[in-house]
């Protein structure tokens, strides 16, 4: 397309929810902004949606119940797939780039399991396929590491990228609450879903990890390789025992490039207090990533909602705008950031990974416990750096040991070695913590 | 450029100090991902520094004393202007882009001031006056602001950006220092120079607020009309009373679009101590960005040095890079973010806000000097939040107040009026109060 000529550009949206709904929105309130920094106006021509009740749709000329109909629809330009879910969405976001459309997705899931497949098609057929939004709603993160931060080798990232799971640790931390009522809140509030298990779980960050780690390091999206852990384990005690070493507990998504290959986990972390990662609460999400030259950067903000996830979802949108004005169709930039992606470099088991641990043990109040304890992670080669033993109020009483750096696997052991002790009366707590060795915010 | 043909690409560098230094060291340590992340090799191949003593210049092939000589070599296609100051860098930018180069620059004051004409003169020869590392150091700011949340119409934002003020800030609250003692730290420490005034008056942070507000409202750069107040009026007892109130201060730049027109202006500023913005110490740098459908971002991270300088600068180099790979040469995105600036947008006088204020009164321990004193505000519709009075340990005392929104104007009467007062024996200390007015993180 020559820029002479483009004096507007079709959209076509698929799917008319939440963020479909807040997408179309956002076109039409910021539309005079939008032409003033793009040069022409970025219209919504076609919708699909399953049902009309309650959409407002006027001045859109076309609308289809089916979604395929815009995925196939010869003037449209762009389409955005904000159906969901993978089941249409995939074989919709398919049509589209080998009808050579450009498509913009907010589909976390979809991406994270197919973008290998989709980015090859996209770059088969000279169009873009955009995801942005798909991590950390508003946040420019996609950009941030793609872009911004090119310089750099990443040495790690952490984030808290589920807002839903922010929000429980958030509640259980400041009000003292059980799990199981701080998600009745989420519920009630409407921040979590009927089945919570994609949030609670850490399914959903540990898709949104995936995409994340695969733009840092250059490698292809491996969701099935990311080790995945969830909070309802987690109790106000432990959190009440962290903060009393100093600690809070947020459920972070970790990316590292260590010695053996890349680390990629979700799971409740224990992370000092101090750090600006510690103090972002509520639904908010937030993401600290750490290059060899830059040092360590934060990108933090609403990591979900119509709005926030329209933000992004437009910028893409604009972005692809901006590129076509320009003459040329695909962007400059690789889709994960890498034009030789490293194929030598692999996922790591977590049982390869190396951390500091806090352990919650359940013990018989006893004189020798600790005694035991101690010897047995002796003998696995894991140092206390922390012990918290209060006065019994029952005949058990937990004790809370923080260790320096171990191997998982020794820990492991450990843990089956002490679990098997006879005053040790249950399944100890474990919970990953994160130094974040090297300067951090 | 075709695409098939570029494989390697020719950077001159002119000025070899601390950013040049940086940059050289960067492209030359991340080679290797470099080309993983573009696809083919960036080479520097030539430099000009005035002395070449200390440097380390293998495989370069060519290198000049004369600046001149990089900006005039047919063979170079991005010239990187590590110069800084005004003469000669001005003129050898002006004299790259007109041979067609594009050129990377970390010259804030260069920008802030030239950049306009400079920008205009990139356009007239279709190439990219990159600036990314201008502002906030390794901060992708400017990709944040004109990309990333370019579907939002911004209301606000508001930055911690001069490393060395805020390193004083954070010197003087966590240690009570008196500003001379933190300043004087500061230069031991290398984060200040022999003459600070750059930096403690506020106008290398008015620099990147000139830029970075034009990016967010569309609006041309205007330094002459940014308001610009240092941070030596503020005193230990400043920050202990701010503290006390639930507040800290920091130097902050802030634009904001308002209904009279746009606000630009460098302060110190009283912040609610919870705020993430609040908790930034040292010589970090970090930008809040209020935007209408994402509400708040926070951008986070080191504001200053070689290395994190190096980062942003190189980062547009690879944007460039890319570009050129696609067979284009001015970049998809405006320079400032804007196709059409919004030329009805001006910038208003600091006499024109309305703000919160903070008070320090100082004025003799008597009976009715408060009573005067509310009178006063009272008679210029200024209504108190707050007010400390403490203990008189000597005959003067100071009052604290903290006054609700309020116009700049109406509280400058006041304070005149106030200041005429018998009982009232000095200047009164003046500070605005930033509430981050709707949602902010």
């Amino acid at each position: 397309m020559n820029s002479e000529v483009t004096k507007s550009l079709n959209i076509g949206i698929c799917g008319l929810g939440t963020v479909g709904g807040g997408t179309l929105a956002l076109l039409r309130e910021n539309s005079g902004e939008i032409k003033h920094r793009v040069g022409f106006d970025l219209r919504v021509t076609r919708v699909a949606t399953r049902t009309l009740e309650g959409k407002d749709l006027l001045a859109i000329e076309q609308v289809s119940t089916d979604v395929f109909d815009v995925a196939r629809d010869a003037s449209i330009d762009i389409v955005i797939e904000t159906i969901g879910g993978l089941d249409p969405a995939l074989e919709v976001i398919k049509e589209a780039l080998s009808r050579g459309k450009h498509v913009v997705t907010a589909n976390k899931a979809l991406i994270a399991e197919y973008g290998n497949e989709l980015f090859a098609l996209a770059r088969q057929n000279n169009v873009a396929l955009a995801y942005e939004s798909s991590v950390a709603g508003g946040i420019p993160i996609i950009k941030a590491l793609r872009e911004g931060l090119a310089g750099n080798k990443i040495n790690w990232l952490a984030g808290i990228i589920n807002g839903t799971g922010n929000f429980i640790m958030s509640e259980m931390a400041s009000k003292q609450r059980q799990f199981d009522e701080a998600l009745k809140e989420a519920q009630d509030l409407g921040y979590a879903e009927a089945d919570p298990t994609f949030d609670v779980e850490g399914i959903d960050a540990a898709h949104k990890l995936t995409i994340l780690g695969s733009i840092a390091f250059g490698i292809p999206l491996q969701f099935n390789k990311t080790y995945t852990e969830g909070i309802s384990h987690i109790t106000p005690e432990d959190i009440s025992y962290a903060n009393e070493l100093g600690y809070c507990i947020k459920h972070l998504g970790i990316a590292r490039q260590s010695e053996k290959g890349i680390e990629m986990r979700v799971h409740p972390t224990l992370l000092a207090k101090s750090r600006l990662l510690a103090n972002v609460n509520g639904v908010g999400n937030a993401v600290l990533v750490h290059g060899n030259m830059v040092g360590a950067t934060l990108y933090s903000g609403p990591g979900a909602g119509a709005e926030a996830t329209a933000s992004a979802l437009v910028a893409d949108i604009i972005d692809l705008a901006r590129h076509i004005k320009s003459g040329i169709s695909a962007p400059v930039y690789p889709a994960l950031g890498y034009v030789e992606m490293h194929d030598d470099l692999s996922v790591i088991g977590i049982e390869d990974i190396e951390a500091e641990y806090y352990l919650r043990i359940p013990a018989v109040d006893r004189v020798g416990v600790m005694a035991k304890i101690s010897s047995i992670l002796q003998d696995h080669d894991i140092s206390i750096e922390a012990v918290i033993q209060k006065e019994a109020i029952s005949e058990t009483v937990p004790i809370i040991i923080l260790t320096h750096t171990a191997a998982e696997k020794r820990l492991n052991q450990a843990i089956v070695a002490i679990e098997a002790l006879a005053d040790v009366t249950g399944k100890i707590n474990r919970i990953r913590v994160e130094p974040f060795h090297g300067e951090a915010t």
